[in-house]
């Protein structure tokens, strides 16, 4: 039993790994497989196509992603602080990343998106439900900062949005650059995209 | 000599069309051949490759977007309405391709720049180059309302950057999400990320 779920979970840690890096058309099962150490026939003992095995990869990144979350946006952090946090933490995960592999990857979830998106509704679906997780986080904190007078803001899930369509177009492009200096100086400006006195309002 | 340069035109339509609305990978050169009514043999004598067909296919929808960019950006127009003009056209653009093809589109150069990063080096390095100047004219626009003190911004280069990601991301979420109206609002939000009081300073 610890041997089968050793396959499954490295059939999946393949599948994020190779569609990030590439792509998701540019990713075979036989590559998968041979990422992974398992041989084709198991493959199909777990997943039913390269779809469904993407699914349950991005699903089982998102649970991971979830934790590390909570964590940065936890309510008993001042509201502006989670955001540095994350966006802080997504620079130094592309660095870290570019440092392993030679790669800034981005968001895994922005690639296979906008590759996928009109050729495999269940996967669009999987990924839009997840997007909008990601965004309920960055809404929950512009919302405290709003009704704590740190921030003004008419419409929190409007700037919400805007900063979170900030961060996913900066991950991006620093992918596209190849570059993770580019996130560099994220947190400072998305947080002056708030109209935040950071230093006034946190110390 | 007509009908051989109708030919090329064609091939450069098609890609484009193809690889924005699927993805790279999933586009063959035998599709690309039959969408453009050309045959194969005539592909090779204007492209040495779909790598070759796909830059030029960009750079040539590049130059057009750069006529349309110019005239959006013009120094004659206020520089807060020169943002507001570009960002409402993004969204009426991707209101008609989603009326015309059912589907929301994006941005060519993001999506097929994710894709191909790290597969293509010279189509990465294209991408990044048509970015940079796409990016200029955000800049020109933040810095000429910095001058004029519409905006505050110690780094207006810092504040375009944050202004044009957001864009990006917001193109992308909408291709994902398939829905145009994710844009609707953008222009208003974009311009509140800068802290600008539109209507006091060019109402």
């Amino acid at each position: 039993m610890g041997r089968t779920s050793d396959a499954r979970q490295r059939l999946l840690d393949a599948a994020l790994a190779l569609i990030w890096e590439r792509s998701y058309s540019g990713t075979s099962v036989d590559a998968i497989c041979e990422r992974a150490g398992v041989k084709k026939g198991s493959f199909y003992h777990f997943f039913s196509s390269k779809a469904d095995l993407a699914a349950a990869a991005i699903e089982a990144s998102h649970e991971r992603r979830c934790a590390f979350m909570d964590d940065c946006f936890s309510p008993s952090v001042p509201p502006l602080e989670r955001l540095r946090r994350y966006l802080g933490a997504a620079y130094e995960e592309q660095a870290r990343l570019c440092r392993e592999t030679g790669r800034v990857l981005g968001c895994p979830l922005f690639t296979l998106g906008a590759e996928i998106c009109h050729e495999d509704e269940r996967l669009r679906q999987v990924i839009n439900g997840i997007l909008d997780q990601h965004l309920a986080y960055f809404e929950n904190a512009v919302r405290d900062a709003a009704a704590a007078g740190i921030v003004e803001a008419a419409d929190p899930a409007a700037r919400a949005r805007g900063l979170f369509s900030m961060l996913e177009g900066a991950l991006t492009q620093a992918r596209i650059r190849n570059d993770p200096a580019f996130l560099k100086h994220l947190p400072d400006e998305a947080l002056a995209s708030l109209g935040a006195d950071v230093a006034a309002a946190e110390g």
